[in-house]
Parts: C-alpha cells; sequence; structure tokens
C-alpha cells in the first residue's frame, strides 16, 4: 500500500523502492509516531471531521499496533516505505477503510517533523542521564582523592602540582557544559510542527494548541513552510554529541596515558580491558581507545548532516531523510558510550603513590619565582632567575633543592632561608587558593558546586 | 624578547619561531587583551603586590600602547611570538621594569583564555545585528507582498499557493534561531577564566570577583585546569555560525532559482550582480553564489576546531593556538555575508505577475481532495480519486478545472457544483488558517510575531 | 571464547563486551577472513608449524565454516567479539584443539589488515562497474542527442547554447576520474600485511611471498608496524566514495532543476518518481534528492575516519575499530546509489522542444561579440559594445534580434549585414570547435573517447 | 576597469565590491596567470587572430606586469576584482587598447582552471620536496639507531622490543604514500582546460595542443563544461594534504608521550621547544603540538571544499571561488610545516638507555608462547598458559624470568632449559625475520628501500 499512488502509471522500481524505503531506519520512531497519531485522532473529533466513535476505533487501533511494535510481533514489510505507511497500513488491516481518515489535512511532511522533535526530546532525556552518572563517577572518586596529589601538565609535560581531585573534575565541567547544551537544544525544538501539512498549513481547523498540550510542545510553530523544511534541532543535537565526544576523547587521552607502563597513574580494572591475541602479556584499555575514537563518528554525523541541508531549497525535499540514520547513531553511540566511560572510572585504581613519586621539583619552580615576587623581584625577572637555576640542576643533574646554597644565594640573598620551605607540593597546592584553584577551600567550593549539578 | 628564555641554552631556530608565532593573527585581540591587562593590573594593586604608583604606570603605558594598535603605529616584530608578548615587550620600552610586574600569577594561558572570551562575546553581539539587519530586510519585503501569491514548493515541485511573504519569512525565522543560539552560547561563555594561571591557579590572592565584574563576566571559573584547555564556547560559535551559513545557502539557493529565465520570479539589483568576461549578455547573482559558497568555509572551520580538539590531553596544549583563525575567519565572513544578503534582499525586485502566472491548477489538487473529505470520503480515498483526476487531466494535455463535468462526477456527485470555486488560489491560501497558515490572520499574527523580534 | 583471557582475573564487565564486540559488523568481512586463513595454514604447513594433515583438518573446517556463513547457517554470539575470534571458536568446535594452531605467529591486528585490504579491493571493483553503468547510461542518452540543443548555463543563467549529449557527458568524465582514483587506491593497497604480527613481524619463517600470491597482493609490507596501524586506504577509498558523491550530488541537482515545471527539460519516468501522502498531483524526483542527500554521510564518513586517525600513537590503537562500519557504509550507499541514478538516466525522457524553445537571442551575445572581433575589434570592446546593445533590447522588452537596423549600424557598420546569421544556434555550436567544444567534430572525438571508457 | 560592464546600469554595491572580490588572495596566481596570457598571445598570432607585432607588444607588456609583481611594485586595487582584471587593467595602462585583445575567445572560467593547475602542479613538487626532508630526517636518525632497541606499543601498552629504526621508519612509509598520492593528482590534473571558454569551447580556432605542450599539460580537455566546473583536482590535493597532516599527528603524537619525563625516551632540541611564561621549569613541545595541530585545518580545507561542491549545478557557479584559500593555506600549511618537522627529528635526541631500561620482561611474553609452539603445543593454549605465568608474575610482584622454576616447570616441562635464553630482546628481536620485521636483514632491506624513496 503506497499513501500516494493515484497519479502514476508506473510502477516504481524495485530498487527506487529500495533506495526509497526509510522503513528500515523510521520504524525506530514507531513510539513518536503512534502518540503523534492518537493525538492527531482526538484533535480531528474535536474539529468534527471524524465521529467519536471513528476516534475510537482509530486510537484502538493504534494502541494495538503500538503494542505489536512493543512486542515484536509487528510485521515490517519493504513495500511499507516509511513508518507512516507502515502505521497506516496495519491499521487498515485492522480496523477498514476508517484507517484513511488519520491522515485528513496531515502530511508525511509535518508528521515525521513532530515524530522527530518527540524522539529528540526523549533522547535528549536519557544522553542527559548518562552525563550524569559519568559525572557521579567523577565525583565520587574525586571525593575519594582530595589530598592526593599528583602532577598536574600542560603541553604533556609537568607543570605544578595539584590534588587528583582537581584533575578528575576538570573533565567534570565539560559535562556539565554538554549537558546544558543539551537542555538549550530541548527547550529550542519543542515547538509543534504538526498543522504545517505538507507545507502550507492546515485547512481543517484542527486545534494545535491542544495538540500541543497535549503531545508537550511548549509552543506551536509560527510558519508552514519552515515547520517542514527544519532540522537545525537535528543539527544541534548532533553538535551537542560532537563536543561530547570530544570531551570524551580528552578524558580518555588522559587515562589512556596515564595507564602506561611508564606513567603508572591508573590501573583499569580487568572488567573495562582486553588483551591480545597474540602477546600474552598484554592488557589494553580497549574501553578507553574506544571511547576516543567513537568521537570520529560523532563528528561525522554531524558533518554529515550540515552537508546534506547545504543549498536545499525551502521546506521539505527527500535529501531530509538523511536526517535520522546520523541522528541514531549519534544517541546510540553516547547511549553505549558513556555508560562504559562511567565503569571505567568507577573501577579506576589511581596509584596515589606513583603520581606522589612524579612529584619532582621542578614543579616547584613557579613557587620559587614567587618567592622571589613576594622578595620584592619583577616577576618577569624572577622567572628569569629561577628558570636559570633550573638549568644549573639540569646540568648539574641534581635535584633543583640540592642546588648549592651559594648558587641560591646569588640569585637572591632572601631566598636561601626560604629554599627548603618550598619544595612542599602540599604548600604550593594550599597557596592557589584563587577561585578554581587548588587549595583545600577551592576545591570544597568546587566539589559542593559539582554535588550540586550532578543530583 | 620572550616571556620564558631563562632555562634554555640553544637558540630557537628561525623556522620554529615564525612557526610558533600567532602574533600574525592573535594581534587582533589588542582590545581584549589590554581590557585585560588595565583590570590585572588594579587586582595586583588591590592585592598589594603593586603599589598605587606601578598601577598607574601600567595603566598608563597600557593605555598608550592601546593608542598605538589604535591608530595603527604600533610595530608588529615576527619575534613578538603573540599578542601578550607584543604588549608586554612594548609596555617595557615604554615604562620600564615595571612591566614586568604585569604578570605577576598570570600565565599566557588564562590570558588567551580571557581574551577571547572578551573577543567571543562582542564578536556574538555584531553577528546578531547583522543577523537582526537580514531579518529586517525580510520583513519589510514581507509586509509588501502579502496578498501577492506564487507557488509554494516542495522537492521543488509546485505543491500549494502560498502569499510571497509567507515564504519570505519561512528564511526569518531559522535567523531567529541563530540568534537564540548566539545568546545560549554568549551565556555559557561568560565565565572568567582569569586566574587560573598556567593551569593551577593563582597563589597572590587576587580578586577574582572584582575582576569579574570590570571586565563584565558573570561568574569565575570553577576548575582552574578547565579554564586553561576549554575551548567549548569556541566550538559553540563556529557551529552556530555554521548553521547560519547552511541557512543562507538555503535562502541563495532559493533565490539563485528563482533569478533563473525560466522562474523568472525574481531580479536582483545590478548592485548585487556581476557580469561575465566572456559573454556580454550575462548578469549572474554572484553575491547569492558566493553567500551559498561560504557555508563550505563555515563548516570547514568547525570541523578544524573539533579536529584539533579531539584526543587532546588535559588543559592547555599548544594545538589550541589552532583556535584563533577559524573563528576570526567564521566572525569575519558572517560579518562581510550577511550585509550583502541583506542588501540583496532589500533591493530585491519580486515579480509577482510571474509568480502568479506559475500557480496552475494542479497547485490545488489537495483543495479538491479536501472538498471530497467534507463530502464524506476518507481522506485516504480521496488522495486516491484526485491523483487520478490529475493524471486524466495530464494525459488530455487540459487543465484540472478544464476536465469533462463527467469524469468530475463520476468522482464523487457532490463534487460538481463546487468544482469551479476550487480553483482560486486566494481561496486555497485563505483556508489554511492553521497557527502558521497561510490564511490572513495567521500570516498576520506571523508577521506581529517576527517585528516584535527583529526591533 | 575469548583469545586472550589468560592473564585476567576479572571478569569483562556485560555492557564493555558489548561495547567492544565489533562482530556485529565485522562479520561482513568472513569471506576475506576465511580466505586470509586457508592461505595460512597452507603457510604454516610449508613452514613446517604443522603437519600436511592438520593443514587439511585446518582447511576443511574452514571450509565448513565459509558455507555455513554462506547459507545463513553461522551462529553468531556476541561474545564472539569479532570475525576472527567468531571463525576461530566455530573451527574449533568442528575441529577441535587443531584450531588453536592456526593462530601461531599471526594477530588480530595483522589479520584485520589483511581482512580489510581484501574487502576493499573487491568494494573497489564493485564501485568501478556500478560507476561504468552510470557512465554507459549517460552515453547512451548522448548517443541519441547529439543534434538537439539546449542553453548552456553558468550561475544557473543561460549561457550559450550547447548540444544535450555534450551536456551530458559533462557528467561523464567526472565519473571518469573517479575510476581512476579508484584504480590508484586498489594498487596502492594492495600490499600484504599478513606477517606483521601484532607489531613486531613474524618469528616462525612464514614464506610471504607465497602468502601474497595467492591471497593476490602485489607487494608484502616492509614495516611491520605500518602495517598493522596504516588506514591510508581506507581514508583514500572514503574520499575517492565522498566525491562520487559529490559528482552525483550535481548531477542531481541538474536534473532537480531541469525536472521543475519552470524549466521542464526532463522528466523522470514514474519508475524512479515518488507521490504526496498529502497532495494528490505531486511527483517527485526522490531518487535525485535521495542521491544528492548521500553526499552527506559519504562526506560524514571520510570525515569520521580522518578524525579517528588524528593524533593515534603509532601502530595498532583500539580507535581503528571505527574504521569499517563507516567504509561498509560508504561501499554499500554507492552501491546502492549508482544503480538508481544510472536507472533514472536510462528512462529519463529529455524534453527537447522545451530545450529548444528556451534558447533566446542572449544565448548568443558572445556570437555578437565574436563576430565584431572578426571585424577587427578589439574583444575587450566588442564584448562593451554588445553588452549595451543587450540592454537596449531588454528595455524594450525585445530579442536582440529584433534591434532596429540603426542601432545595430550604430555599433559596427560591418554588423548590419551579418545580424541575422548570427542568431542561429546550431551556428553558434557549430563554430565551437575546440577540443573539448561543442562542434560536430569536437563531440564526435569526445563521444568515441567516452565510449572507449565505458566498455 | 570592469571586464563585464556593458549590460550593466546601475552601480555595483560598494560591499559587494568587496564580498566580490578575490584579488586579496588570487594575486597569488600572478605567475601561472602571466605564464597563461604570454602562451595565449603566442596561440591568439598563431591563429591569426593578432599581428605578430601585437603578440610581442602583448607579451612585453605582459614581461613588464610579472617583473611589477616580482619586485613589489604591482600596486593592486580593490576594483581589480580578480587576477585576472588586474592584469589586463595593468596591461591597458601599459600598452593601450591592444590589451582588449588578449581576452580573444577566452573566459576567465576557463582562464582560472587553468591558473589553479599550474599553481596545484608547482604546488605539489614543492610539497613532495618538503615530505622529502622529512624522510631524509628520519632515515638518517634510523640509519644511526639500527641496534638500539626500544619497546614497541600497541594501545600505547609494551608490546614487543623493536630497533629504535624500525620505529622511525614506521613513520617513514606513510609519507612514501603520500608522496604517491600527490603524484597521481599531480598525473590527473594535468589536462589543459583553457579553450573551454565560459562553458562551451573556443570559436577562434585557437591551437590548444601547442598550448598544452608550451604550458606543459599532457593533454587537452574533452569537454568544455567539464572543464570550467571541475574542481576534483582540488579536492584531491586537499585530500592529500590532509591525510599528511594525520601523519605528521600521529608522528608528533609518538614523539609528544615520549618526550614526557614520564617516558623520557626523546629529547627535543631547544630550537625546536618553547617555554611557559609563567613556569619558569617548562620547556615544551610546541612545534610538535603545532604539528599535531595542523590536522584540524587541513582537514577543514577539505570539508569547506566538499560542502561547496555539493549541489552545485553543471559549469562554473560563483561559490567555485571559494576553492583558492582554502587549497593556499592547505599549501602553505605543509610547507610550513613539514620543514619544522625535518628540523625537530634531525635535531632529536634520542635517549636509547631509557628505551632500553623500559624492556622488562613481559614484552618477551609472546616469545615464551612461540617456545611452547617449538615445544608442540598448540598456539592457543601457548597464549594462555603465558598469560597465566605473567599473572603469576604480576601478584609476586616478580620479573617473568624471576618466576620459581617450578611454577616454569608447571607450564611445560621442556620450557625450563630454554628459559633463560628467552628474556633477550635482541634474540627476541632477531627473530623476526618476515618481511618488515625486526631482524637484521629485515631492518636492511627496509633502509636500503627508503634510501631507494628519499633521494
Amino acid at each position: 500500500m503506497k499513501l500516494w499512488g493515484g497519479r502514476f502509471e508506473g510502477q516504481t522500481s524495485e530498487l527506487m523502492e529500495q533506495f526509497n524505503a526509510s522503513i528500515g531506519f523510521d520504524w525506530r520512531l514507531y513510539e513518536a509516531d503512534i502518540e503523534g497519531s492518537v493525538a492527531y485522532a482526538e484533535a480531528l473529533a474535536d474539529a468534527g471531521l471524524i465521529t467519536t466513535d471513528e476516534r475510537d476505533q482509530l486510537q484502538r487501533g493504534l494502541g494495538q499496533v503500538l503494542e505489536e511494535f512493543g512486542n515484536g510481533q509487528f510485521e515490517l514489510r519493504l513495500s511499507d516505505e516509511d513508518i507512516h505507511t507502515a502505521v497506516e497500513r496495519r491499521l487498515h488491516e485492522l480496523i477498514g477503510p476508517v484507517a484513511g481518515k488519520l491522515h485528513t489535512g496531515r502530511s508525511r511532511n509535518d508528521q515525521i517533523a513532530t515524530d522527530l522533535r518527540i524522539y529528540a526530546r526523549m533522547a535528549i532525556k536519557r544522553v542527559d542521564e548518562s552525563l550524569c552518572e559519568v559525572q557521579r563517577a567523577l565525583l565520587t572518586q574525586a571525593e575519594a582523592h582530595q589530598q592526593a596529589l599528583m602532577p598536574g601538565y600542560t603541553h604533556l609535560q609537568r607543570a605544578q602540582p595539584v590534588p587528583v581531585a582537581h584533575w578528575l573534575l576538570s573533565h567534570f565541567w565539560p559535562l556539565q557544559r554538554d549537558r546544558q547544551r543539551l537542555q538549550d537544544c530541548r527547550d529550542r525544538l519543542n515547538v509543534l510542527p504538526l498543522g504545517a501539512g505538507a507545507m502550507g498549513g492546515n485547512a481543517f481547523g484542527i486545534d494545535q494548541e491542544s495538540l500541543s498540550q497535549v503531545l508537550g510542545f511548549d509552543s506551536v510553530t509560527l510558519n508552514s513552510m519552515d515547520a517542514v523544511g527544519d532540522r537545525d534541532f537535528v543539527a544541534e543535537l548532533l553538535f551537542a554529541g560532537a563536543l561530547i565526544g570530544t570531551h570524551l576523547s580528552r578524558l580518555a587521552e588522559d587515562l589512556i596515558v596515564y595507564s602506561s607502563a611508564e606513567f603508572g597513574f591508573v590501573t583499569l580494572a580487568d572488567a573495562y580491558s582486553t588483551g591480545s591475541s597474540l602477546m600474552p602479556q598484554k592488557k589494553n584499555p580497549d574501553s578507553l581507545e574506544l571511547a576516543r575514537g567513537k568521537s570520529g563518528r560523532l563528528i561525522g554525523n554531524l558533518v554529515g548532516l550540515m552537508t546534506v541541508l547545504k543549498g536545499l531549497p525551502s521546506t521539505y525535499n527527500k535529501d531530509l531523510q538523511e536526517d535520522k540514520e546520523g541522528l541514531f547513531d549519534t544517541i546510540d553511540t553516547l547511549l553505549l558510550t558513556l555508560p562504559v566511560v562511567a565503569g571505567v572510572i568507577g573501577t579506576l585504581q589511581i596509584n596515589t603513590e606513583r603520581m606522589r613519586a612524579a612529584l619532582d621539583d621542578s614543579l616547584l619552580a613557579t613557587d620559587v619565582a614567587n618567592e622571589l615576587v613576594r622578595l620584592g623581584v619583577p616577576f618577569r625577572e624572577a622567572h628569569g632567575m629561577v628558570g636559570q637555576l633550573v638549568r644549573a640542576a639540569e646540568t648539574q643533574r641534581i635535584a633543583l633543592r640540592d642546588l648549592p646554597p651559594e648558587t641560591v644565594r646569588a640569585t637572591h640573598e632572601g631566598l636561601v632561608d626560604r629554599w627548603l620551605h618550598i619544595f612542599d607540593p602540599a604548600r604550593s597546592v594550599e597557596q592557589r587558593q584563587s577561585s578554581g584553584g587548588t587549595a583545600a577551600q577551592s576545591l570544597a567550593t568546587q566539589l559542593a558546586a559539582a554535588r550540586g549539578c550532578s543530583n
């Protein structure tokens, strides 16, 4: 059964039927599609276009179709073309010709736009929950590692000591921004397109305000041509997903590097590692490598849709059918990856003694410069002086603190007394009391804020 | 003058100096950079790290550097490395060693993050204004073309008649969503990173709340490692720009197609057309083709940054220097393209008679089906019946309305009486009274809403 | 059965198992995988690592596994992890412990690299055939439309008359370059990685030359670390696919525009069109819109892989598992889209009278200028003169040829005599005798060359 | 001076002039443009369209324009629009109206296609040389480190010992494939488009074969519409550049990780490192981070062009003007990055003792399994046995070789005797004698092949 055969003489080519059909993937929208149709049947009855009895038949029939989908009994056919056709075909089988009244004034163009927004809304909710799960895992580990110190890095070179919790939470906030982006996207997409018809609006006096309320939308479209041709919300969601992907890739990179034998800062649980088919000793962080690699498809999906949209004429063009697979893939990928990342973090063994051992004196070079500043030396000069001390220590292959007192004195008389006090990572960390800094109080504030977010 | 030479023995290779330097493009941030430094000097004085006299020297010196940039007298040197170095170098020339105190507790890492947020904030404001300009041009044309009708298209095939204003406004709303996205991005980015230092925070008791207020930020970073490594706001802004680009490409596509000899719906002003070096008759819509093509670089810039971010370790890595050129290019592109598009629309000649002439009867086939529905025929059957009428008319090479009465009657007895009334595009348009529909009242509501947005 | 459990204590998390498993998609490589294993069993026997009897058991077992896959009887399990594990697991069930000898000296790293190259080689062959099919369709239509003329366009504005065949063939040559690119890719990828092991080579004296010959490779890898980490050939193939996609999108764009009511140059067969669920009159070029839209996923797949590769450490990292789905999707998309496009073209009705009717005089303005050149006027001046004639005709709303003789004479005395001869599209077309030009002889040469390519 | 003003009445808007002008970047094509024009003047004379005297004037004039560009005296004006206009405008100033004959039968459409191919050809040559420079640097280091061993990694986990040279050369071969791709691109693009005119060919009997020879092309276009609309070669070159970018990003990633304090395998020369403005001890691998980050813009440029091409109608559209900036940027980026990478490698200090120290026993676990295979144990079982030995050693926190003899014996009687011989990395490396393997002979073959490539 086709929804449009009347004016056609020739048969659709079999190849074309296969090429054209979206039922292979858009069956996933069945819940949203049927939810929309149930509401639409109500609206048709309210507008006097069908009787209440017809409405009941339609709604009961739709209920049965939903059930068949839900319990896996619905039989898809290639000739179903798309989810709308499939549902209407089955409805017709179940309740006869009255099924043909459901589509009154409605087009697949406004129908799919409605379905997709309902789907996106639900998907955002679930991704948000999964992000929250990762945040909680980070927060739990952070709570447990507030005292332990590790080298903070820039350029993958040791920079300054930081609490392990501080590093862990540096991966918490990007996810918080991701959640806000998702929420913004959700607010923006929650506009009902139903009633836009094919592109010119609805001629049957359907009550869209009521439809909007029933279906949980916040408002109704103001332009029917825009309503059927707009896929901004898909692009925005794919972007949010792609950025989540890059955040996970950065977290994964840290952990992969830190779990190398050379760093040894963290050990992944066996549950999230795999081995080699050839090398018996290998335990590889496959979970994190995949999480890092998934950024590729997430960015690819975004690019795919942007390319589809580029240069498209107004309103609906069939190119837009290409919006769905990428969206489904992005959501599926996130809903699979995020729990794995949460699991990795939740079961991660953090080797604080290896971290501590990596806190060599050079990480406190800035503290030496700061001390000189407190002695009245302009920072820029202090920086230069300490740079030379670092070089001196390196040349002599000794730790900074072991430089001969005369070298220290030559730099600044006042430095000698304070010299040994400087080389205490805990002191360094405690001195950085800025907002977002490493001191205990700053960290406590940060942890409290994080707790507030991930509840 | 380098800000970091002390611990180095070997010279920087000349090639490396050139490769490493960002001054060739980041000089553009001079205003933001100096604004940040003036505020930081105040903060240093407040914290007792410099005297009020030193603060005054620094601020006066910075004022002079700003002036030199403003009037084009600042001489950049390749050895300046970046805007921060350039400013500090010049400041040192102007006021001597006290210049070396400005950088106390500050790193280029938190400095560039601050500069870039200030720049992005300003850029968003300007892009928003330009978007508004395009919206106003669309609105003005729409106001002037509320009665005139044209074919609405789906799949670039004639679908249903719509008011010209309705089509014009279908390009208004995507831009409105763009403006909202920009605003969301602006709200999210307006967090002060200054005080994060290189990545571990500030040890000198700088008052960040005050800095935040002076510099117009809404809050202060909660994690110093995130603060220096976060470029989400750049990605988000590039995405918003890329989506603006696709919106313009769709508008341009419509106009390019409509300005072909075959459509002839619109005529571009000479002011926004160019000719051919070979073919004397040509008048080409170059302005719109370029606007369409610019979507490429806008999407490319987004992909560029996402790729840079992918797999990067925590905090600052030099890769992040690659964030700026793409951002500048996106903003420049938008600020150049949007006014041109506004100009094209503002000066566009809309050939309403050509549009009207294109309203053949087939555009009213849906109205025939609707009439059958009103006669009690289920829509799906009605659709099939009308499809056959369309085919019959096509086969006989006549207009739909000219089908013999007996054919019409064969379809449905009740249809004959109403037959000729149906083929009035104005009636069709007026019947679609849904929100976002084409009827006069729906259009009036839409126009009022649009007026509210673009003020 | 895992290939690597020995050193592990903890169980793999269920979530991780699902996340890690590639068997859901890489089962498609079963033919290549088994082909490689059959050859490897031979090599093991040749190297004296297994007996000829063991070899026979292995090869018979593998033959049976292949058969089970081929007739759909192979039962995949999620715990199979990947195609290599699945095959070895089943082999073990079939022939017992000797199955465990097959993997001697081999790793999944060199195995998957081998499988993927075999797959890519086969895929290239099939895509090439499909490209050829489209080329033949274009050529057949071109052969049939050598005389018919149509407007050639630049900027979608009428430019100069061209034979319909010439326009059709302008879409032939890009596909020819695509085929060359595929061939280059094929030549470059045909290097055997088997024997690279996990990344350090093979310690068992396997005869790679012989393996290479048996498996149809042209040479053997020179660096085992490169062999397992190289996915250049996938990227190159995805790029070739993406460029095919843009070529099809340009062809589709032409045809979609030309099939609009306003152009009316071509009519798609019903077999490749679909209708509207709401508007009974609609016949939409969905096939071409989808073909145009598919460029999105093809470019997205390319970007996806490039992103995965970016910043990856040497040799094999699990991120590389993300290479396959995009590749399969690109190949599947091409193998589905290309035949549809061939079908569209093969059944396309070309409305030569509509094309002819669009050949207004302005298309011959360049011929007027050329005539002036022949009269000794420098081209640049001639161009300006004709531009003014065009403007004059436009202002007077008359055809160029109908300009008053005195206007023509005022331009150039010598122009009057030749005036009316100029306005013959066939003459214009025949004058452009350059290679790749529109004259009969040029076209004949072009057709001959095209025939040579698509055989 | 415009090349096309005649038919226009209204003035070009100033904004539009700025938007439309490409002279700001395409002036870079001046050499190619003038080279093409000198040849074209010859062709015009050969065809009898200008006198030999006029030809001489044109060629002398063009020579002077070239000189003015070469010594920086050429004054660009915004009104020059593009490089073709600029050259013709200046030529007109220098030699008067005869300048107006140069454009006879030629369009900017075939002219820019010619210029761009000449530029691309030259660019490929230079990029190839730079690639070769990096290859030579890798080869030189490899020659010097044939004996030294290091851990080879998969998943960034220690896998098997390899010669340092082997690892270095694993980055050589990807560049070799890049060079082949560039060469293929070069061969494919070297087709003369000149004579295609605006899109319909040349009506003046220009001798294209001769033009082709003079300008160094291999053949002449077969279709004029394709000739002016084809940008495949730009896309292909951008792809080749993007893949070079990912190769450099992988090399950079290795080196950045290896230069961390924790790995300590390599030390960058001061000449290719920079410091921190805040932390005096820092020495950062900025050169490599930038090289890694440049992959972003290279991929972005590719995506940008693909997006531009998507959905474009046949032949020339102004969107194609967007082809140049991305191309220039890709070439400039490569020509700046590659020499820096060559410099980094050429001056790299390789800390072989740190590498050697990292060769713990677990890297030889595969060798233990191989030994069991030689004792007749099927590999899969051997793998499992060794996995348990690895776990036992790890649990007891001892090296593999230090496992108690009874444990070894329990695994396999025959293993005890050979036990200690196994834990010699040099033996392991020497056993892998496959092509592309690590044994001395394999490495020698590889080095010889590499020498053959980079000469």
